[in-house]
């Protein structure tokens, strides 16, 4: 096997910060130190940069079927462009279809990614219809090394379940010493909002938000963390957006109960003025939508204060045709927004360079913490002996301007078109290959494997 | 220099797990690797045992003078049987003298520690009397590396400041970057309380108790979160001890205020049942006193939850000729607790092996977090290239009983003596120096260096 | 009309307390004074004793048709079980069947109660099936006087509306400044431990309890706060019974809001001991069911905190006979328990003689409240000039005792057989008759009224 | 004694409504009816009119020695113009010198109040100095008929008592069964602030208001409620102005505490934009001071969730001329605004005129919940028989404009100059004589006699 030594770096972890090397033997990474003598197959010289794990992205929906289209990055595209935004593994979310088995979404996902996938990719199996068959499935996945089951308080129809399948649901993954993610938000408030807002004849973006206001997600946070501590599961909210939910976990903490949470990048950065532009505001209909200045500055103390975890992207990118589907519409929108290949620079940028977080707490949300809370932990999301050398080297003072001109997702706009971000990501190694090297990918399609999740650690 | 090997260990940090060796050159940490094939002057062979960083025990009280006695351990003592105990750094607390300056204070420490500690220390300054002079020596004291300024809100006369005295101190403490700590507690409430059972002829030991109840606490840890938020210093609130306090800081989290919390062993481990025993109660009493068994439930969750980042000891022990000064009169028993020796291992027993917390929040509460609040990290609590050569090997198997027959602490019993615990502290390295080697000291008095801190990265 | 001269009572309303005459002209009172010389047709020495306005129990359930049977009271025989207990008004529960309308609901009631009922009554109307329909027929019922709307949040596929229907429903009686009042408890979670425990064969009343755990009302009773926060709806809670909701009203204070709240005579002083009783239990098994001595300190509170408005029954009678349907099965025991003939002795006892509220706090809780609240103020609920003259004479150091043997509720068992109680009801007045006298009814079938209600004054 | 018959009035109490006749005859009201046929000596037709309970104003300060100078009204202008304004009794304050007795200070209020006063009066005794000689003296007070106690937790050196002394004057005054009020604000902080903005040469009257941030009052009653909790003594925040405070109390309702709140009619209808107009803003120069539109919503709030219970006036007024002694420096300005004589007719307008509050809720936060919490009911704060005949007679149509050139209190500006109110107040009655009519004072100086209060009854 070929080795690599990474030289001179500022080796930076979520516990750790110091100029060493990094030898890496094969896939793994097998001495740190200062002046490693090795010699190697190839050598790359980190002077005066940062070496820090390669991210964790645990919320992406890549080559995804819904409201009648797919997601428009496949697992080739969406995981490459990943790893050009340092991004070095990915999980996935399966889709149960309603009536139908966990084993059966399971092979259609196995069926696009196996040897599509560019970078390290994982699974979450969203349950959709929980019952006795779904029950006895739960057991099987966790064998599969799938150990995180979604639920969705929304999509009624279609992804939602009721709080009796919920119980039950967590009662079954609690079995297992599994995780139960949610998609936390009233879908019965929301589809009423809706209904009232396109017999108003209300249809453009900005209804997408005012049908979805704060208080649909503080609401099913806390019926989620409610049912949670009752049942004892672990419990972790994805995409938390705004500060009624996160009071709600909050409050929790005064019953001694710790349920995780993830938010986005783009709700740190984001806001809600942006649906106010007519149509343009389509570019930002996700669900939950963006928020308020105050919900910015909530997520940010939530992230110092260690109540937030996580921060991931729910990648889910439509190309501007498809977004014209509810051109006449909001409710026909897809609902998505393209960040999976900027979420590390863009944290860096805004997080690390004007002073928000520590170099450590950026490596914790955006790796570490991911990987321990996701049973990848110690082989991901840190920088270690016997791990998998996923590395990125970052120069922190580089400039670098954001376009969809010179993006790699599949997808013809950006969120952040025109950003000037300081701190630029130059080189990405997943499992010992160079994946990037500036700008260039040097994997190709099929390299990404499939990685098996055990249990939290934490 | 001399080199030192450490083969074979699972090597686990707040952020690693791996088994690995430990390469160190003099004092200092320079490879972590699989099969470092370096010769070095010594090897160890940690086979089937933890290494861990050495533990950082941020609040003792050595060699102090407090009601009209000393602290029983010196700085010799005291961080001999740290050591032992696998703690490799302590941080003292200087006592300005009211009317008098923090230069004073410190110099008389200086004179007490230095060339005796055979541990490392640093000194936290505890302010006692802010004024326009001691505002002045707050920069000075940054410069010499002590980066947190403790306010008392009790023992008036003494210790204590008041609220006009906090702002002021938080005012000029956040100037600095630095950290203002405290011991949150009313003292006036208690004083009232203390002089109402000593009137009733209420003296036993109970009574300490019984003065000093939850409410004294909850409230000033409350007040000194409001008085932190409005001057924005860095806050933390050291030995909290129940749910009353620690609700506090979880409803300051709604305000996006971020405050750190310490608890100690004992408050996780002991309970205010102890009380019950006449004079037996002496070797209880503390301030803040044990508590109730919600209040562990709260402090065990507190950890998991991240809403308390360190455990310590507040280590202040006196020999039980001592505690005879207050025979007669709880008020008169000097107050504190030995600890520094056992805090790792019964951590580790009661945490670790019983599954309370996982073997990585172990590491973050014991010895990472404090070093990065404290301004001592990266050279200190994390086992990474270029930090000091401080670590621990654990037996996580072995047995063992705590008595005060063999304790290295300067104390005539034992508050756990008959303990069984679950897992044996055998080997200890302080900056590259086997300083513990199965129970026996290998580093002389004067060994501990003052450990220079900086600002708080977190 | 004849007249009615009550004569040296202590007068005691919500905010009176005098010793004087009451004059009453008709059904209407006409003059309260000191040594009011009219000549009346009838006059009752009421010296020593107490005078206070007739009970209002805007929570029972008369004649109705539920799990198969009827509950026991009709109109007839559960008003002038209320009429001996000082309860000259109820609000009774019309409940919409699912698929129908409200009017016809409404008919079916109107033909069981007019020309049925002793004492006065009135309806709420239970909303099961919010459709455009139903919205068009909330004004109509609001002109019948009608202006309270009732969500059931459990009892799924028969009275259980979800959220989509709930926020309708809110927007609709918004708009006609009338009520929403609300079952909260989440029936999704409490199908799920139904369904559990009876497939595990635990089928005593116990499991009744342990399938309706705190969580399930506090978690609904925070969804309905912040679904009426959201569209700013007037609020009301009925029949809550434990520290978890009650603290999510406590919670809901802070954003400004007010709901009102609704306790019961039973929470109030049972507990769920009795449950621990084999078959028992079943006299008990009610929904909510009993809680715990925290939740009754908890309620007692509220009351004299403000923020319970309310104590009423929600009687609902089940013969023995009718509770052993569940004798094999709690699922199958007739939910429901008789209290609403003595909820004011019992109040009185346990809360005015033993000093936990005062005499004006119970008047308040009895009926002045109900009566602002539900549209009813000032011509029910108060003793003042205009008002409607339903008075109850108490001998307040009179003692007696319940049972079964002497109640007037068409049930064979008294949930609280033996209890002996200070304070006894020894005349009841309502619309200027004497309708108990020394515990035998003066009034005959169809005495009673309709009351036509309007909006909320508080 | 003369009789007086007020006729056809809409008789509005906190739980009555009625058009109806009130006898009164000498003090006492003697019959309230329709159609009252007696011939009266007076009678008053209040056709079309609002008869209401004469207000109490609970936080007064006449003739009282502070800042180096005397409020300017005495108790005889005072009190006329709070007849004026409707207001028939006010609760004033004497202040204990420190060093000297309770009796003492009694003594001197005495001298300047008996007499002297057109309307009634009580005292509250804000205890200053708690020591052995002072806690003999609360039984005394008690006995005299003061029942309430006052704690400054500012103005150290002066007013200010420390938590020590707290603590005793709660566990003294709870023996007795009366209450603690507490002037709620951390003196300690404030005095810092002051000192510090004057070393910066911030002089104006805004600085006054930044001296005293939100958190100054809200971390007081924190405390003060915290340490009311543990003594279990009754307990009542005086002029409570921002969210922040009555957060305090919204959260101690969780561990079923019971606060009694009052605010007073500035912080419901001025902010602190007022500041920002140079020396104009030393006529709002008070404390605490005028807050955000923030708070005003939380108090309307409060009063209808009944959590605030009563609206005060802390009516301290300073002429111009006394207002100019802080012309350079803000902390000189004499503290106090003038409000004793409108705030019945403001809070009418602004709250029942223009839909804030219902009818009865005015009754009872100006008058009815007053004499409950301070024991004067049910002789004062309602229309009852028995009751002293307190009235007030409004046109509630009726339009008039504030000014100084018109109000009745010894002050040369107004704080409300030129507001257009809607509802007068024409005709006042106190014990039965007509004090005002048509703006005119009817009654002399030294009619005002002194109310003996009883225990808090509510």
């Amino acid at each position: 096997m070929a080795s690599l030594l990474i030289k001179n770096g500022r080796v930076v972890t979520a516990d750790s910060d110091s100029v060493c090397d990094v030898l890496i033997d094969g896939e793994i990474i097998v001495a740190i130190g200062r002046n490693l003598t090795e010699s190697a197959d190839q050598v790359i010289d980190a002077g005066s940069k940062l070496v820090l794990p390669g991210g964790i992205d645990p919320h992406v929906h890549l080559d995804m079927p819904f409201m009648g289209t797919f997601s428009s990055d496949t697992h080739e595209t969406g995981t490459r462009a990943a790893l050009h935004g340092g991004t070095t593994t990915v999980i996935d979310f399966v889709l149960q279809k309603q009536g139908h088995s966990l084993r059966e979404a399971l092979t259609e996902w196995q069926g696009r990614a196996t040897g599509t996938a560019v970078g390290d990719y994982s699974f979450h199996m969203a349950v959709t219809d929980f019952n006795e068959q779904t029950r006895a499935e739960i057991a099987e996945m966790v064998a599969e090394g799938i150990t995180s089951f979604k639920a969705f308080m929304a999509y009624k129809g279609a992804l939602m379940i009721d709080d009796a399948q919920l119980v039950g649901l967590m009662q079954e993954v609690k079995k297992h010493g599994a995780l139960v993610t949610v998609h936390a938000t009233n879908g019965d408030m929301i589809d009423t909002l809706v209904a009232q807002h396109r017999a108003q004849g209300k249809l453009s973006p900005l209804y997408h938000y005012l049908s979805q206001p704060e208080v649909t997600e503080a609401e099913a946070s806390g019926r989620f963390t409610d049912i949670a501590n009752y049942t004892g599961v672990n419990a972790y909210i994805v995409h938390l957006t705004c500060e009624g939910a996160l009071n709600q976990v909050r409050e929790a903490t005064r019953r001694n109960q710790r349920v995780f949470v993830e938010t986005c990048i783009q709700y740190l950065l984001l806001d809600a003025s942006l649906y106010e532009q007519d149509f343009e505001g389509a570019k930002y209909v996700m669900s939950p939508p963006l928020r308020q200045k105050k919900d910015q500055e909530t997520l940010w103390a939530g992230i110092n204060q260690g109540l937030v975890q996580v921060v991931g992207t729910d990648h889910c990118p439509f190309l501007w045709e498809q977004k014209q589907l509810g051109k006449h519409d909001f409710s026909k929108i897809p609902n998505g927004h393209p960040a999976i290949e900027h979420r590390m620079e863009l944290l860096f940028s805004e997080g690390v360079s004007k002073g928000r977080i520590s170099l450590q707490r950026f490596v914790a949300v955006t790796a570490t913490n991911a990987a321990k809370i996701f049973g990848m932990f110690p082989r991901k999301g840190t920088i270690s002996i016997g791990a998998d050398a996923d590395l990125v080297i970052i120069d922190p003072q580089r400039q670098h301007t954001i376009s969809a001109a010179t993006h790699h997702m599949n997808v013809d706009y950006s969120a952040y078109e025109g950003w000037e971000l300081t701190g630029k990501i130059e080189t990405v190694v997943l499992r010992g290959q160079v994946a990037i090297r500036e700008g260039q990918a040097q994997v190709e399609k099929g390299y990404g494997q499939f990685i098996r999740r055990g249990p939290t650690i934490f």
